[in-house]
């Protein structure tokens, strides 16, 4: 298929280079900013940076909308396409109608649901992708876009798809923060975080097999006071962390005592 | 090595076997608990369930405690070993110190960083095991112990082990419980819980490699007030889970200003 592609930010990036390495043939590229542009279209075999986001002359069946969700309605006012094209945006947080103003467009999500940074290379092809459209003739093209970069590919309307973002938002991005200050907190004490990783890696392949409620361990779910204090003490100068600790724990404990457990060693 | 265990707990069910494994000799379970003393021991080939404290007639190497840190000090007050055996505690919060009033016993640490839980196997042989002693022939002796165990064996002192287990609780005890609510928001959304997994192991794979402040993604680093009073909105229903939000949004906004950074996408 012929594309563009909105945005050159984390989620473009990734996505224009997976659709060029699978032979699909991306365009354009547009961003507000040249650089952007130049650098993301260098990067793709054929595609041209474009400086308006009026493509009534660029010919192409989907147009990919990769902007910041703060963005999106901004840049959805000022899109033209040819009629008939299929313009989807790719976030998980906004509904299929913030692209109904585009004159003539036939309309679509798709959702990559992975975090996203230019620093990292990411493999698209067990990525879940996460599709929505206005109508069966659309669904279907933007799932044989969907199915030429990964196996996972969902259809999931507009609602299920917000609370699947925000389960994310846990699950991802306050996870990442929570990494972040144990980090700091081992090079902090001059400690490797290396130390840490098989702990983490079983935290997780753990929580993919049980419920995490059911398998909940540390001083929190023991109600062991004496290291709560301990580590309240240790975290004196860093009251954002005391809070943390403080309000993580509360929420272990109360969550311990209304599935009726209470009792993890480790 | 011939070795008694005081626990039966999730640390010392997987130690114990573990130990079984290699091929070291547990001849000693002891818990207050009959039949989780019988339990484990019957899991051990040799091992007898002990009911008493008192090991004057018990010849081992050495005397693994790992009992939670609560009653730690308990259980080693009413510890009797022969002269000259080692007794260890496998505590991360705890300090050598706490055994020093074990007559004739050398004394020292062997920690498994690690999440233990009764009903998940554990592969002991790249799990960190951090150790501690009063004296070198007996760290000496632990190391030999913890190598059969583990390739990943390292002398930490009680300070920077404590805050290891600090660091462990922020990595896995809260990120466990993040996990979990994140499954709770798909479940109540009737979304199945495998389609965050890639993002979850991307997630950790990044913060293995990167300083997970510098990759942080998502709506609080963007500072995306739409999507987070949205998600606010939705979590309308779990008040204390609203609570994690605003406060984790929150930090990871501090710490993106105190880094001078503020552009996360995905």
């Amino acid at each position: 298929m012929n594309i563009a592609i909105i945005g050159a930010g984390n989620v473009a990036w990734h996505l224009a280079q997976a659709l060029a390495t699978v032979g699909q043939q991306v365009k354009a590229v547009y961003s507000r900013t040249p650089k952007s542009r130049e650098d993301l279209a260098s990067l793709l075999p054929g595609a041209l940076p474009v400086a308006s986001l009026d493509l009534l002359n660029v010919p192409v069946d989907v147009v990919l909308v990769a902007v910041p969700d703060a963005v999106l309605a901004t840049v959805v006012d000022e899109l033209h396409v040819q009629p008939g094209t299929i313009v989807a945006h790719t976030s998980g947080s906004q509904p299929l109608q913030v692209l109904q103003t585009v004159a003539g467009a036939r309309t679509g999500v798709l959702y990559p649901l992975q975090t996203f940074s230019k620093s990292k290379q990411v493999d698209f092809s067990h990525i879940p992708l996460l599709l929505e459209a206005q109508d069966e003739q659309t669904l279907n093209t933007l799932k044989v876009l969907a199915g030429s970069l990964s196996s996972s590919v969902h259809v999931v309307a507009t609602e299920a798809r917000k609370h699947l973002h925000l389960a994310a938002v846990f699950a991802c991005n306050f996870t990442n923060h929570l990494l972040g200050i144990s980090q700091q907190i081992l090079q902090e004490a001059h400690l490797p975080k290396e130390l840490l990783q098989p702990l983490i890696e079983e935290t997780v392949a753990k929580a993919s097999q049980q419920d995490p409620y059911n398998v909940q361990t540390g001083p929190a779910v023991r109600r062991d006071a004496n290291v709560l204090q301990d580590h309240l003490r240790m975290l004196q100068g860093h009251p954002r962390f005391q809070s943390i600790y403080e309000l993580l724990t509360q929420s272990i404990q109360v969550q311990s005592s209304e599935d009726g457990l209470g009792k993890g060693q480790g």
